[in-house]
């Protein structure tokens, strides 16, 4: 309370936002994802005295709550970019690009951090296994919509993988937090979380993007034969309100079912794509996600101690996680690809490997948990900071690959813009 | 930290939305402002069982930042409407009736104040008579536009005015805020606060909206010369940032200066307006105070205390204030517009009665702040509820009688359509 407080915060907001535009300007100079600027930029103010001289300490709570709805946004409007149908469409290619590049990033990171932290690491494997699923749809459709790529078939097949990607990608993250929340790895427990998990995510498929479509279709199309359009339109709610409502409603139903909040925005974006004729939120929802997202980027970075990479463990976790996230979803992706032949099979394996946010909201969700036997986070500091590392290679890795492998197959020069710069 | 405290807040944020939504579609069908009805959201949560079910008491801090944040985007967009160049258009007949508007209510208030509660209370009655200064531009506006009367000439000297109005609201509100935290009536001290406050509003309009544009202008005339436009807009800045970073650099200077940080906000508003072509950042700027505002109001609505209203010298004292408000206000504005005759006058001194945001905000802010010698809040609850009354009562008077004046005038059949309607 009292104005003190206030001007504590509207001087910390100020200060991270301008770091963030003078990030994002280095970023696009340099030619590299604004993401990888953002994170920087919180890495920077928790590793040096500029979270003494913000006072940054004193409100987390309040920081925290910004963070969220950052992240709670920005999965809305990934949704809204996701209309079911666009899935239903991509078909079968992108459908095993999707299901091999999920399960052997998974059972890869879930092995190898078994084999390393022993197998009482249950809980720990199983995140880090998460972390290693989900391309970000983000990152991919914007390095190839800056290429100018869009309607190439291999671009196609990679946005409607990625897409059907991170909605396995949500199904893992909500298992592994079920199980984390139970605290018990009782296979019938395990079946129990998957499938109401699973029954969730599906249910609110259903009535959100096949169920509801129609029937306010149906209502529509009979009222516009008794009322005229514009007296009815005069007492509906505006779409705004209504996506907040939405997307409130579902992420906190999905946080109360012990899955993630995340999974209920992204699932309530995904619905409101089906009705983007009728209340058309897109404009309005876009602009507050871009204000409140970096907040959850700088965050992930604020996270970050550099102090932790200086044990010659992290180090060496952080490159092995890194390179089998590479290597597996390469491998797995291209394989799922191998009908179009070599060359794309390789432009859609190098598209899928950027993690960005998705992989980071899993290390993040992971951080704040708490493990139900020893009460320790799930996720070690140390190791977070070594999912971070291999959030960020990915993501600075993906653009460059994807211009060399399609400018072998497409023999053209193809440029990539930088991002933002339209 | 932790998935529980996230899922209290994003139910909180649903359940006022709900509300909220629910309160402006009465409000729309009783043809009364939407405002009226997000303050009544609070007074309802603050006064039942709601209160404890949705566990507001738990997160205060959160709330008071999203309040904040609600007001801060508020006047920013309220200044973006009001550029200065609009201010020195209006001419002499808007400055009369605005200052007039100001002193009388003004003069009235602080006396009434002191012959109640006696010559200690100056602070208390300092505020009282700040709050009873400023026309909401917003509201006004608003019924306005919502009669397809924006260009009468009457309306063109109510809008006139009661930006102007605004503007000495926001300096007398500094110069109240000011003579606050120094706890000193020292006519000198006082006199130095006055001038510090003129000074910063003054400093502020000079630089941002007479200064920087011309520079501005310049620069870029020389600019486009040398280099090709599509190449200089690619390094840029993109408007929301921009605007974003105006907007903390103006409020929290301003709260670091004892002034309100919402003084900062309308002025970067203000000079922001100059830069409408260049940085076009009201589409996105309308959405974020769109989602933020409703949470001022509400909380508004959350510090009334209807037990307050049981003690009989509120209930008298909220009586009293209004009246005065509206007659000061009337008898003030219509003195000042008499140029035009005795039914322009009238329209005017009608449509400068609703006192709306600026009014709560005094109140809101007295009711924060602590008296330096007493150690108490400056605003008591009691008071602050006859000043929320005050608001409420001249904001749900105004649409009445300002469509009974102007077809008084204009004779002919001039019908308010409901906010929002649009």
């Amino acid at each position: 309370m009292g104005e003190d407080f206030i001007q504590t915060v509207l001087f910390q907001l100020f200060v991270i936002i301008v770091l963030v535009e003078v990030a994002r300007m280095i970023c696009n100079k340099a030619k590299i994802p604004t993401v990888i600027g953002e994170i920087l930029v919180g890495i920077i103010i928790a590793n040096t005295l500029l979270y003494e001289f913000i006072n940054l300490g004193s409100d987390r709570e309040v920081f925290e709550v910004l963070k969220e709805l950052g992240v709670v946004f920005l999965l809305f409007t990934v949704g809204l970019e996701t209309p079911f149908s666009s899935i239903r469409k991509v078909g079968k290619t992108a459908m095993f690009v999707a299901v091999f590049g999920v399960i052997l990033p998974f059972i890869v990171g879930y092995a190898f951090m078994i084999l390393t932290l022993g197998p009482e690491k249950q809980l720990e494997a199983l995140f880090v296994g998460a972390a290693m699923v989900a391309t970000s749809v983000g990152i991919t459709a914007r390095v190839i919509k800056d290429m100018n790529l869009m309607q190439a078939v291999e671009s196609r097949v990679i946005i409607g993988a990625a897409v059907i990607d991170d909605v396995l990608g949500m199904i893992v993250l909500a298992v592994v937090v079920g199980i984390a929340s139970g605290g018990s790895l009782d296979i019938i427990q395990v079946a129990a979380v998957s499938i109401q998990a699973v029954l969730f995510v599906l249910a609110i498929i259903f009535i959100g993007s096949l169920l509801l479509p129609k029937v306010v279709k149906q209502r529509d199309e009979k009222k516009a034969k008794e009322v005229c359009t514009a007296d009815r339109k005069r007492k509906g709610i505006g779409p705004l309100p209504l996506a907040l409502i939405v997307c409130f409603a579902l992420s906190s139903m999905s946080a109360f079912l012990d899955l993630a909040a995340i999974i209920g925005a992204f699932l309530a974006g995904m619905a409101f794509g089906e009705f983007k004729d009728k209340w058309p939120c897109e404009e309005k929802i876009e602009p507050i996600a871009e204000f409140l997202t970096p907040f959850f980027f700088v965050f992930v970075g604020i996270e970050v101690s550099l102090a932790a990479f200086g044990e010659f463990d992290v180090l060496i976790i952080a490159a092995i996680i890194t390179v089998l996230a590479i290597i597996t979803k390469f491998v797995g992706c291209g394989l799922g690809a191998k009908s179009l032949g070599g060359k794309s099979a390789a432009i859609i394996g190098v598209g899928m490997i950027p993690r960005g946010e998705v992989g980071l909201i899993v290390a993040s969700i992971g951080l704040g948990m708490k493990d139900p036997v020893t009460g320790l986070g799930i996720i070690e500091p140390g190791l977070y900071n070594a999912i971070v590392f291999m959030s960020l290679f990915t993501t600075l890795l993906a653009p460059p690959l994807l211009t060399y492998t399609f400018r072998r197959k497409l023999g053209k020069k193809c440029e990539l813009v930088p991002p933002d710069a339209e």
